[in-house]
């Protein structure tokens, strides 16, 4: 999907010419998304020379396409004033994500140069928080009052088609700016000119509350297959809109912030350097390696009993890799289940019922096979034999355990159940899997 | 987002008693998704007694939106010549899933007892696999040629959208059926009513070949803000629309399927029985226990030194832990940025080199701290401490470097990055992390 090489060599080409008019021409043809891979593709300096060879038009929609390092280059280049004809001409979604991720002095200076009115529509929306509805709406759309004819309504979209984007329906409210209904553009194409809007509204529309989190807006989305949804406040006051492809990327966001955090990293590392990429995975594995160097130390408390049955040591990997294996089994299953809504609120207890079931019969399936072969390795002492089967058992039935109760008690109290990742799992169940292994294995053996 | 309790509660009495009329009732006002839900909520045979109430209408959209149990149930309840109507009213791209999950027997006397003309056009999608653009596209369009007027569009539109859902734009083709444009619907109320389609139509559409896997369809849609996109042949005829609604539950199925499989379980396991559940997941954990077997007989190869220095035992659990934790991050990066498109086909060895330095990075740390730790509880026997520290940074670099390289090669070969997963990499790292610590143990100390 990146930018094609032979375009990227021609570009570069015009650029170290200075063939200014070459590249205006080559950009002419192109959608903004693929401007801003072409920039993406180049030098920190070349991206701010090509971006001011951009309209005002374009270049405002080729900057909300851009990863945050090139979208700080191309910044670096352009002056307050140019920069605020540019947020102007944002839709107020992508603008206040720019502002907000602005200096505060900077911001200060660019809101400054702007036409006050759109100034203090950003200023507005900078109020809510980021993940909330708030925080992603846009204010751009086209509402009209219930009286409002089909003929009435198609006028207000011309005059208003160059500064909203992407229209798909029109919001219908009331003189307190309550919302009163929705239409889609298709049904004011099938009705007549004089029709009133009131009469093919759908007066039941779903809404989202201004403060509502971001994953339960994406869970709104999919019910209801929406491409639009009105963003109201308390008193059902229409405060903007949320369009499908903000959702979109949010769905994504979410889910990768969900797999890093089972795997014990929490953001993209990908594009960022090796010590910016290892100082982040550091604090999660130094939480690993605390609970290890616990578990050394338990395991050289049993020492002595270690000695004596060297034959014990072999088996400890492979006992407390079965349960962090199956724990983190259980972990996938609940956080992913709680994000798309699979886990309702209602049946906790049976899931963790059913859960515990499914590790009980692995467990005693794997402790069996592993029990069979350990008396063949040692024939002359069928209570090792006992002790490795209930170790796995129990390692296994606790893990899961563990793995489906923990991320559902960090979803009740509010928190990301992906906290309970697989590397905390993992720790956890080796400390759990050690102290039992030996603890079965003093009271049945020595 | 369930259904409300009291509302299922007030269902399971109207159903108990046989008010058909106050059932009907309550339903009316409910949209589609909210009457399946209800439907969820109830019993095995109360769910078929509902649907039985539904106009073919409403029952064609509530049966896409039920999960596969209850729509087994359903299904049960009613005639094929019911069915038959059911699927003729559906959207081509859900009525195909609904057949192509039916009996085969059953499936072909739904189509027998349809109309011809409908039919056909399922048994033409049919052909398509289901994971590609092909096997999610719908039939349902507006398309006209390029000499209509807007006129002659709109009075086409009034025809078809009884037939046509969610219609976002209008599709422009040549006598031959080649895509020649597109017009989104808010062009034609802004178009005078004379204007011919083609002055309007934007003549370099995105498109989709029919073929195109439907994880890079997802990207197209993700890159360009798509809500529609129409589906073409090699020739460029227009065979379909894809429409983001259906984009949205593909991108959450193929990150759920992703997580799942780094975890080592193949499907949604929540809604399946326990020995389902447990059946599923025994595969993978063979193929752990399997490699923590050989674990066991590898560690006893080294019983002779484990009992001279029964202290090396303490160290296991801490070397592989780190190796597998670390290891499974980088898995799920790779994994993660192959998805969405942040690890591009050229880059490969730079991000292996980069993993390679986070490793090592990572290694030393962590191998100079139990290095340390070593030191202080065998002060007698610096050896030791140096074998430990050794083998956390021999762990955790290979684990790194393995981690990267293994998703890397399976999406090289066409396979599922995903499938070298958490429990696989633990297991394998495992293996490593016991031969190179023993290893390196005979190496320095015997």
């Amino acid at each position: 999907m990146a930018a094609k090489a032979s375009d990227i060599k021609l570009l570069k080409k015009y650029i170290s010419k200075g063939w200014e008019f070459h590249i205006i021409e080559m950009l002419h043809d192109l959608k903004p998304v693929e401007i801003a891979e072409l920039i993406e593709a180049l030098d920190e300096e070349s991206r701010g020379k090509l971006f001011l060879l951009l309209d005002v038009d374009t270049a405002s929609e080729v900057i909300s396409e851009l990863s945050s390092d090139s979208r700080d280059d191309v910044l670096d280049d352009i002056s307050d004033t140019e920069l605020a004809r540019i947020v102007e001409d944002m839709d107020s979604d992508d603008a206040v994500d720019l502002v907000g991720d602005l200096h505060d002095e900077r911001a200060e200076r660019v809101l400054a140069a702007m036409d006050p009115r759109e100034s203090s529509e950003i200023r507005n929306l900078l109020i809510y928080p980021e993940d909330t509805a708030g925080g992603i709406m846009q204010r751009e759309m086209v509402s009209v009052t219930p009286g409002a004819t089909i003929d009435e309504v198609i006028a207000l979209i011309r005059q208003q088609a160059p500064e909203v984007n992407d229209i798909h329906n029109v919001f219908i409210i009331d003189h307190q700016g309550r919302l009163k209904g929705i239409v889609p553009l298709v049904n004011l194409i099938l009705s007549k000119p004089d029709t009133r809007i009131s009469q093919i509204m759908d007066t039941d529309p779903i809404s989202v509350p201004v403060d509502m989190d971001q994953e339960d807006v994406t869970r709104l989305f999919k019910k209801y297959d929406s491409v639009v949804l009105p963003v109201v406040d308390r008193e059902n006051r229409l405060l903007g809109r949320i369009t499908v492809d903000d959702i979109v990327d949010i769905i994504d966001e979410e889910a990768t912030e969900d797999m890093f955090m089972l795997a014990g990293a929490d953001e993209d590392l990908l594009s960022s350097s090796i010590l910016k990429n290892a100082s982040t995975r550091i604090p999660w594995l130094f939480i690993c390696w605390l609970g290890g160097v616990l578990n050394s130390f338990l395991i050289k408390g049993f020492e002595s009993h270690l000695s004596q049955l060297v034959g014990l040591a072999a088996f400890m990997p492979i006992i407390l890799g079965m349960g962090g294996n199956v724990g983190s089994q259980s972990v996938t299953l609940i956080v992913r289940g709680i994000a798309t809504g699979g886990v309702s609120t209602t049946d906790f207890l049976k899931i963790v019922g059913k859960q515990l079931g499914v590790g009980a019969i692995l467990g005693c399936m794997y402790g069996a096979m592993l029990g069979a072969i350990t008396f063949l390795i040692y024939p002359g002492n069928p209570k090792m034999s006992l002790v490795v089967g209930l170790s796995i058992f129990n390692s296994m039935t606790i893990a899961t355990l563990v793995g489906t109760i923990l991320p559902i008690i960090f979803f009740k109290i509010g928190k990301d159940p992906a906290v309970a990742s697989g590397p905390f799992m993992s720790t956890a169940m080796d400390l759990i899997g050690v102290v039992a292994y030996f603890g079965i294995a003093v009271l049945l053996i020595f």
